[in-house]
């Protein structure tokens, strides 16, 4: 699965994907430049919007745009400098791209200045937030997280202890949050109970940091300290951190973070990304062996899972479609309303190494297929004899309710009751086989029940109220 | 008083005037565009931003963006089409430039949408923020504009009817406001009960609209039906409008509005800007004559008092100063920090009509007297004998809190005890005279306490208790 | 006449007018910004495109884009310095709005590097290119500027004097031009033998300087020295100027720069452009009496010809329509392709001042007509019982091949033969009526054969022999 | 080498790459789109601007701006349509970034309009510009591209039919140029005779069409016809392609495209570029075998010769270093002068693969050496036990003057007469060791005299007379 398609296959306007990054740094002054590179380093988790807010000694300060990390910060001129601050990424959605969804959000109460960046998706923030509107208090946003902010906000209010706030606060809060929060000049990071999406604490070249995937801290110099636990509070300090402890659940980890979202360089609680993906095609070439030539990767998406598939095959893996690395983002003349289809230019095949050859052809997961088709298309025509697709992940079925933006089940190519061989059949393809969800536990090495697996068996980690719920970030 | 020099003078970051302007339109579809075309109209009252509140059909679209609205609509698409909808521009100041601030601001709560664009200035309004916060309701920014918002919402999630709710707002609110109200699908303007800034209600070609001066009506097609009453609220509808009263002070119309704010073309409160403007040069010729040749303005805001100084004084009038109209906004090279002073392009005399004359130089008013210094120096330079300044106001002297941004006595150049020989002095000129509180309210026509001249003389219609406000809009 | 209808009425693609400016500076170090300050100065004689040439101490580099000298200036990163250097502004006609027309244009030929900017139009410029061009020089424009460059360079590659080379290029050029050139490191200005564009050198705080208005020495802190005389070339040097003459034909100055074009503070040739034009009102009253109640400028153009008017009846000046000062530039919103009429919003009446008044309506000039035909009924929908058209200028019947961009009879609202009843029928106004051409040169003050008359006679101080001509700078 | 390190070495203002893209493409109305399309297909090739020019139907149009294509034409209107163009793409180097830069050029003379895109540099460009500038031909960059324009404006003026005329100016020239021509409606596309640059004939889905890689054809829906062979013009018509020769050279194709410039999935000249680098990569690993436990690629630029290099020596590959796609373009935050080490969030190692391993890092090749240093120490701290750097080119010893910037020797690393252990200690490498010439030549697959071994030898297939040349397109 890659990113274009998502985004072609997203022009009806139903939000496909809803990955965030989010970051938190007490350093030195000129906190605010490498809270900027942190999210440049993170910017596959988000190129819809980017936004940093930084403590100026005094004033909490906001700085948000929409675009890619170097586009937004080309463009404003931050005029104010801290040691220390927070940062956020949003994943590019059509239809909702609008500056008010732009990430820090704040607001202020009593002698509270409150900032907030969000990664994940409140399964109880319709419920919370009609609560509050009958009370009166009024939101500029449908999304959850303005709702976690003005309950903060009121608990803040009531004169509670700001850690107390807090806490009183998550036990309302139902779903999937990696947060980070900034309240005057204290500076937190927040891991819901079931530790669904990553977070993690580590040092930097000049001071610590939380941040969505270890590598930033490595890129900044320094290196991770640790995980997250789930249900944990950490505030950074000038000598380190403290940690508070608000709920124990079971963690249920998202598969997905594993399979797609994460860099390959990441460890995310305890397992390489790059290894884990590795391990999945190995095991995927032992349960669904193909007789064929060669193995090559869908790009950039597959490549791990497909030398894996080459190591447990024995197959030689080798590059056979090229990705073109300029078109990614949709381009639109202004004077032409038609919009071509991108993909057309994006992946070329190399014939030379295609033609008359029997293609193992690999990808992390298909969610739609409507890519998968294409490309199996493209080899066909390039002369490939034989094409077997084998995906990395079992075959989404269910829709997520804490944080990817796949609401329906309409939408997925694989369905209850739909053989491979009618998938083969759609995509074109001579045979289609996905590993199984035990190898896929298998590879990322957590007990079963300490991940979630929800849009695979349609059973949730947390329970699921309210089947409408459609605010993510 | 001009435009340039107040901006030029405001550059140590301190507010310096808080004109804006606001407009409801209820008429057929397509209502966008000649809201945008109101706001240019009104483009006088406010250059720092410009935005505009739809609905289409179903909710509130609000599109809003920093910079002059042809600027702001050339860049911003306008997705969304409507009937009805309001409109806002903002006055540029310094420092306080940004997005955060832009109007018509927007909320919503339980099943209502509320978009709202403010003129005026609430003396209350911290006392209210600061009562709601020790409620738990958070602010987004320091605008009083929002405290108003937040009130409102508040009462209407109580279940009141639309105009109850309203009511008790304003019974809450203390203060200057020309506001322009949707909840939902509803079209509202109001105004304060002591009708301090203007607002209007006339007939469009295609309908009904409120704005803050008639000639909006009239360049849209239609005409004015009347001014708001002092605490009013009409509402919009699609054969006409209604009327509610929820207040009944007598009123106390701001007299700057007459002096220098609005377009001489404008009839606010039924008196012409244009005729009062040149009654004052009339009068101030009868209590401050001159032994002279010419009489010159200030271009162009003291043009017509000047032409009453001419008619009223019998000396003749002439065009000796020519305004560059490409000067409007400063101009900063990127490579250049120093701001030179702009008023040395801005404004050229004409040597062959001022040399060796006597000149009688006539603007609207005075602030801080930077600009005048200047120009006095400029007419010298060009060979004039003599120079006299007369002014279109009486001296300003005490600050304004009800919209105006002139918050200290110490900005002022004219001051208790300080003679107008002195002035004289500090001008360069050869005498300095302004016209009398009493000569002023005659050229305006009202009864001198239905007028505020709060800035004139310290006494304002309304009780001032919180001497540290500072949020304007 | 004034500028916005011209824009309105050139839709259709035809160029209307096209006045530009020229500058040329020889001071210190940092001389950019102080072009560009000249340029602003002349930018109501060019809107369009706007570029700087300077000398860095090696080489000449050139900065240059569309749009308005602010806006351009505030894009482009000038990154080399320089104490002397040359500018130019170019005049906005639709069509032909694009960036290989901005000048100065720039060419290299052995040692030296050229750098041309041009005020005025070149008869026989299609005649010299065809004769380059059968010899194999190539061509990047149109632009009779262009032609002017490089014959400039053939004649410098022959290893003429540089003086020579000029000489020898202008006794090929016939037409009108005013230039400032740059060749290598030494700055020119040249004005043709019947100096029928302005220019002049003066000085300036720190150094000299050539403009084709005074206006800008003057706001350069600097003054007057002389305008140039016909067929004048001026080298700036460090300590002066050096001049050499290369024609002597009687002079033929364009009578359009005292109407229309020029700053009313500008002397041009010995005669103050503001006295011109309230001498020509003068004339005007004297030879076309109107029984009226109050005269009343087309703002801004027509305001100091309206005076003269005013003191040469005795009927009283007032301002009677205001102009809209942000209407500058055709909106157009992006989602809307028709283009609304300007003029709607762009002046208004007012109501109180010419209600039930008999109305003399001054204009400095009438081109097509069809914004005084607008005009008119504005006057009468506000309520006046009369209106006079008066003109600043005697009928335009013919076109100017000679730097206005009026080619084509055809355009003309007045024609041989129509009569002013005819006229007034077609304005909807009582009566219309012109200064005499005796009365306009009476005003300008300069023999009847020293002024070029073509557009109002047909008779051109130069041969037209090609009627097709139509590239204008 | 990849992309990035080469620009951040590029600071100090000495150009170091000159890759360009063509092509030309005749089909139905609508071909700017297709144009547009194709330039992004070729986007690899350059980065610093882009344009097309098209035929209307009876004028020749251009456009082009700086940027990615993407860039250029989401901002610049393309108001034409034509069947009929040429585009051109300019790789980004520090300091000459100026629009005046941005091909294609265009020129007229008589009834010709010509426009010109050129990828290659010519050698004799200063000796043909003396020559020309010394009759009175003035130029207007320092461009050889404008060159040839100029002298083939010449060759057509002389009246000579078209063919002649672009015969007779290749004649003069010499050096390596693939050219895309458009007179007036004429299509054409030069190779010179020594067929450096590539060029290809092909079809697309709608006609016909010349590019620098044949990508272009199979991503319009068409493929290959042929490379242009050495000396070859050829013109499209509207049923197919004619050709002409002018020269018949010994080819000599240059090695570094299909060591680095090229895209993996084209074929040049009969050889797939992918395939060659993967041969390369065989060849490397039995002339310079490691003891070894993985094989990684420099990404992206080593991942083919990384690939053949773990088949010919039978060590595994694996994906050892991240590459973050986002820091594509070097940022610089307004506010701060200094730039970063982008490289420091450019590439990441994968801490978990490399550690405690002894790797082969493979990269296409090597030039300065700045980038190989900072990857070795980065694959040393993430744990490497050893590094043995292998390249898939020979050492870089000598200037290229054939469209390649590499002009001094004092940049490269490699020296004569450093040995490889002396490079080793300057990488911190255990070993470093090049592919020997032959081995490159055994995997391109031509005759060693048919390839352009220069910047290899020093010796050059043209005579380089002038060893100042400095002017690349």
């Amino acid at each position: 699965m890659d990113i274009l398609p998502l985004e072609l296959e997203n022009i009806a306007g139903q939000k496909v994907s809803d990955k965030c990054g989010v970051v938190a740094l007490l350093e030195d002054s000129g906190v605010e430049y490498r809270l900027i590179q942190s999210l440049r380093i993170l910017q596959h988790r988000g190129q819809e919007s980017a936004g940093i807010c930084i403590y100026n000694g005094k004033n909490l300060k906001v700085y948000k745009g929409m675009g890619l990390v170097r586009e937004v910060f080309s463009q404003i001129k931050i005029d104010q400098t801290g040691d220390r601050g927070i940062g956020h990424i949003r994943y590019s959605t059509a239809g909702s791209s609008v500056i008010d969804n732009a990430q820090p959000i704040f607001s202020r109460v009593g002698k509270y200045e409150i900032a907030m960046g969000h990664n994940g998706e409140i399964v109880n923030a319709e419920e919370i937030r009609n609560e509050l509107e009958s009370k009166g208090y009024s939101f500029n946003t449908t999304s959850d997280t303005e709702v976690i902010l003005r309950l903060l906000a009121i608990n803040l209010a009531r004169g509670e202890d700001i850690i107390d706030a807090m806490k009183l606060t998550f036990s309302k809060i139902r779903g999937a949050y990696s947060l980070v929060i900034m309240i005057n000049e204290r500076v937190f990071g927040v891991r819901d109970p079931n530790a669904i999406r990553p977070l993690a604490i580590g040092k930097t070249k000049k001071g610590f940091g939380i941040a969505s995937e270890n590598v930033v801290f490595e890129q900044l110099g320094g290196k991770i300290i640790r995980d997250f636990y789930p249900g944990e509070i950490i505030e950074l300090t000038e000598n380190g951190y403290k940690s508070y402890r608000f709920g124990n659940e079971s963690p249920a980890h998202c598969m997905f973070e594993y399979v797609y979202f994460a860099r390959p360089d990441s460890t995310i609680d305890g397992r390489n990304v790059f290894e884990v993906r590795k391990k999945i095609g190995e095991i995927l070439a032992r349960e669904c062996p193909a007789d064929a030539d060669i193995v090559i990767p869908v790009p950039d998406s597959g490549r791990s899972h497909a030398l894996g598939y080459s190591i447990g095959s024995g197959i030689p893996f080798v590059e056979g479609l090229i990705k073109n690395r300029y078109v990614d983002r949709t381009f639109i003349m202004p004077t032409q309303n038609k919009r071509e289809d991108e993909l057309d230019i994006k992946l070329n095949p190399i014939k030379e190494v295609v033609q008359d050859k029997r293609v193992v052809l690999v990808d992390d997961s298909i969610v739609r297929g409507n890519t998968m088709r294409k490309i199996v298309k493209l080899l066909r025509d390039a002369g490939a004899k034989e094409v077997h697709v084998r995906v990395g992940s079992p075959p989404i079925k269910y829709p997520c309710y804490l944080g990817i933006d796949m609401k329906t089940k309409e939408q997925f190519v694989a369905k209850e009751g739909k053989s491979l061989d009618e998938l083969a059949k759609e995509f074109g393809a001579n045979s289609v086989a996905y590993v199984s969800i035990d190898g896929l536990v298998e590879a990322i090495g957590f007990e079963k029940n300490n991940l979630c697996l929800g849009c695979l068996i349609g059973k949730y980690p947390i329970p699921i109220t309210n089947l409408n719920a459609n605010n993510f970030t």
